[in-house]
C-alpha cells in the first residue's frame, strides 16, 4: 500500500492513506494555486488546522460544514469555527500530547513554538495555543506537519518519541499574500538552514518543503543544506507546486502506531488490544 | 521530620509539611473520589493552581474566600478568581521562574508545556500560561507537580536546577468527566512511557502518578516503563486512590532550597541571611 | 567602527551602531534613573518590544507617534499600540523565527518563555507571544536581549544558530515598582545563577546585567557564577547605572550577519546580494 500527499498551496495537504483522508491546514479561497475550491474539496475524514492564521485555515469551517468532517485544532480556531457555524460535535479542540481517534485515524498534536490568534465577529481577538501534527497513515508512513512552527530542540525528542518518516517542513514564507505594517520580511519561520536542522533533529527520511506558493530560490538552499546536517546520508527534498501529488512508500518490515504511544506488548494488551500487534523494536 | 501527600483525585493534592500545608490544583465539586468538599477542606497556607481547567481549578476560589489562603496561579486564573470574589491580595499571578515567598512556603513557579482558558461570565475567554510547580516542604523533600504539562526535554534542566526529589506525574487523562466534541479520547498530556521517560529526565526518586480518579491500565504499564529508563536503579511508582495518603521521607542530609536559586554561600548571606546555612555540595 | 549601548533603566536599551539606533524596552514614564524622557528620548530607526509589560513597553506609543519609528512586537503589544494612536504602518507584529528589515536593521525574534498580556481601554485583557531579540548593529556585534524570558535550554540552540556576542540578561526582578498582590516576590524570571549558565549556553563574551533601575546583590552573585561556567574563560560582565554607556568593540575579522539565517554562498547570491560576501566559518 501507500499515501499520497498532495500540495495545496501555502502549507495546506490533502493526504489520502489506505483507508482514510486526511485534509490539512485548508486555505483554498484567494489561493492562485489551489488544485479546487472549498465546493469541489473531496470529503475528508478529519480537518486538521494548527492556528489560526487564515493561510492555514481559512476555509475549515465551510468544508467542515458541507461535508460534517471533524476539526482538530486549537482552542481559538475551535471558538472561531463555531461562530462560523461549525456544529460542536465536530470540533475537537485539543493540545500537545493529548491524542484523539477519529475513525480509523489518529492524530498527534506535538509543540508548535509558534502563535494563534483568531478575530472574532465583533473585533474581539482570541488566543489560542499553536499545534504541529504526526498523523500514521499506514505502517511505515508517519506523516509530521510543522504547522508554523520555528525550528527548537525538542525536535529530536519528536523525532526519538514517535519516529516520522516524513517531515512537512516550512522553509520560506507564503509568498503573494498580503503583510500590511512595518518593514520588509526576510524570512518565514524556519530558514532553509533551519529546516534542514530540523529534518535531521525529527530523523525524516523524506522531506517535503512547504509554506510557499510557488517555490521559489529557499528550495535551492534547502537542497543545499540538508546534506549538510544529514547523518542519514539518504534523505530525500520534495518541493511541490500547487496541485502536484507525491507517493509515500512505506518503510518495509514496519509496524503499526507509535503515534498514541505504543511501547509495550501488555500496553497493547491492556489498552488497546484493536490493534494489531508487532515487535517493538528498541525497547 | 517528614510530609504527608493526600490525594484528591485529578491532579489535586494536600501536602502537609513539618511547618506548612500545601494545597495543588482543587477540584473537589462533582469529584467522586475526593475526600472532603470545599466547605470542609483543611485551611492550607498557601493554593497553587497550574491552569484554568476545572479539572484543575474548580474549587481554589471556593476555599480562598473561606480560608482567606492566598492563590498563586497564571494571569487567567487570576482574572477568574478576582471576578468570582477573591480579593485581589489573596492572588498572586506569576510565571515561569519567578518565585514567590508565602509565609515559610517558597513556591518555583516552571515551565509547563500546556494551554490555559478560562470562560468569564460575560462569556469571554481569557487565556494564560500554564505554570508547574516546584516546592520544597522540608530539606530533602522537592516536590515536583507537572501542572499538565506534555513532556519535553527542558525536564532535564529542571532536573539538574531544582533537583526535585517526588514527581507528580500525568500519565493518564482523568477519567468520568464529560468530553464534549469530537473523536475518542485515546491519551493524556503524557503517555505512562512518557511520565516513565519525564521521571528519569527529572531524576526523581518517587512517582506519584496522577490524572486520573480512578487508577487505570496506565498504571501497569507506568510501573514497567519506569525501570526501563531508571538510571538510579531505586526509582519508586505510587498510585494512590481518592482520599489515600503517601508519606515522604526526606532524603538524609539533604540542606535547604534550591527552589529559590540558592547558589553559593556569599549569595544566602547577601540575600537570604534568614536561610539556615549548608554545604552547597555540586558547585 | 563601535557599538554604544545605554542604559535607561529596567530592561531598555538604547543601542546607536554605526548605520543605525535602536530603542528596545522603552520605559521612561515614572523610571528614576532614566537619563531622559519619552519627550527627549533620540528619534530611533526601530523600537524593540518583547512584551507587554509596562516595564518593558510604557513609553513606545508615545515616542513611535513622535518620531514615526517603527516598532516590532508581540500581536497584542502591536494591539494595544493601535488602540494608543500608533499608525498602522509604524507597527510590526511578529514571532519567533520571522525577521523583519528596517531601513538597514535586521531584526530577529527568538524564543522567549514568558508571558504577555496588554489590558485594553474597555478593560478587556489581550494575550500575546513573547519577543527575545538578536540584532547585529555591525559585523562582529550581535546582540541578544532576553525580553523577560526565564532560563531554557534551547538558548544553547540560540548560540549555536544566531552566534550572538552580547548577552542583555535578566538576573533580578526591576525594583521599586508595585507588584500587588499576594506573596513576596524572591526572584525576577532568571537568578543570578540561571543568567550565568545563560550566558554559557548563548556563548556571549559579554554578559549586560538587566532588570533592575538600581544594581543590587544579585549582580555580585552574577559575577561570582559567570566564572562557574565560562567554558571560554574570558567572558565579561557589565552592570550599568541609569544612564550610563558601554562600548562594544566588534569581534576582529567576522562577517555580516547570521541574524537573517546566512548559510551558503550561494544563498547570499540568489537571496541577498546586496549582503557583502565573506568567507562562512564552520560549514
Amino acid at each position: 500500500m501507500s499515501t499520497t500527499l498532495r500540495f495545496l498551496g501555502a502549507s495546506g495537504y490533502e493526504i489520502v492513506g489506505p483507508t482514510f483522508r486526511l485534509l490539512m491546514e485548508p486555505f483554498l479561497t484567494g489561493n492562485p494555486v489551489a488544485p479546487y475550491t472549498a465546493n469541489d474539496a473531496p470529503s475528508p475524514d478529519v480537518i486538521l488546522v494548527s492556528h489560526a492564521a487564515w493561510d492555514h485555515s481559512f476555509d475549515a469551517a465551510a468544508i467542515a460544514i458541507r461535508t460534517g468532517a471533524p476539526v482538530i485544532c486549537p482552542n481559538d480556531v475551535a471558538e472561531k469555527l463555531l461562530e462560523d457555524g461549525v456544529p460542536a460535535q465536530q470540533i475537537r479542540p485539543s493540545i500537545w500530547g493529548v491524542c484523539y481517534a477519529f475513525g480509523e485515524v489518529v492524530v498527534r498534536p506535538v509543540e508548535c513554538h509558534h502563535w494563534s490568534a483568531a478575530t472574532l465577529k465583533d473585533g474581539r481577538t482570541v488566543t489560542g495555543v499553536p499545534l504541529s501534527f504526526v498523523v500514521e497513515t499506514e505502517p511505515g508512513v508517519r506523516i509530521y506537519h510543522f504547522g508554523d512552527t520555528t525550528i527548537f530542540p525538542g525536535m529530536k525528542m519528536i523525532g526519538e518519541l514517535y519516529a516520522p518518516t516524513v517531515g512537512i517542513l516550512g522553509c520560506a514564507q507564503t509568498d503573494g499574500l498580503p503583510d500590511p505594517g512595518a518593514g520588509s520580511l526576510l524570512t518565514g519561520e524556519m530558514t532553509p538552514d533551519e529546516a534542514a536542522r530540523a529534518a535531521e533533529w525529527l530523523g525524516v527520511q523524506e522531506v517535503v518543503a512547504t509554506h510557499y506558493m510557488h517555490p521559489g530560490p529557499e528550495i535551492a538552499e534547502l537542497r543545499r543544506r540538508v546534506p549538510v546536517y544529514d547523518s542519514s546520508g539518504k534523505r530525500v527534498v520534495h518541493a511541490l507546486s500547487g496541485g502536484e501529488s507525491l507517493t509515500l512508500e512505506p518503510i518495509p518490515g514496519d509496524y503499526p502506531s507509535l503515534t498514541w504511544g505504543r511501547t509495550s506488548p501488555e500496553w497493547d494488551q491492556d489498552y488497546r488490544p484493536s490493534i494489531p500487534s508487532g515487535d517493538i523494536p528498541g525497547h
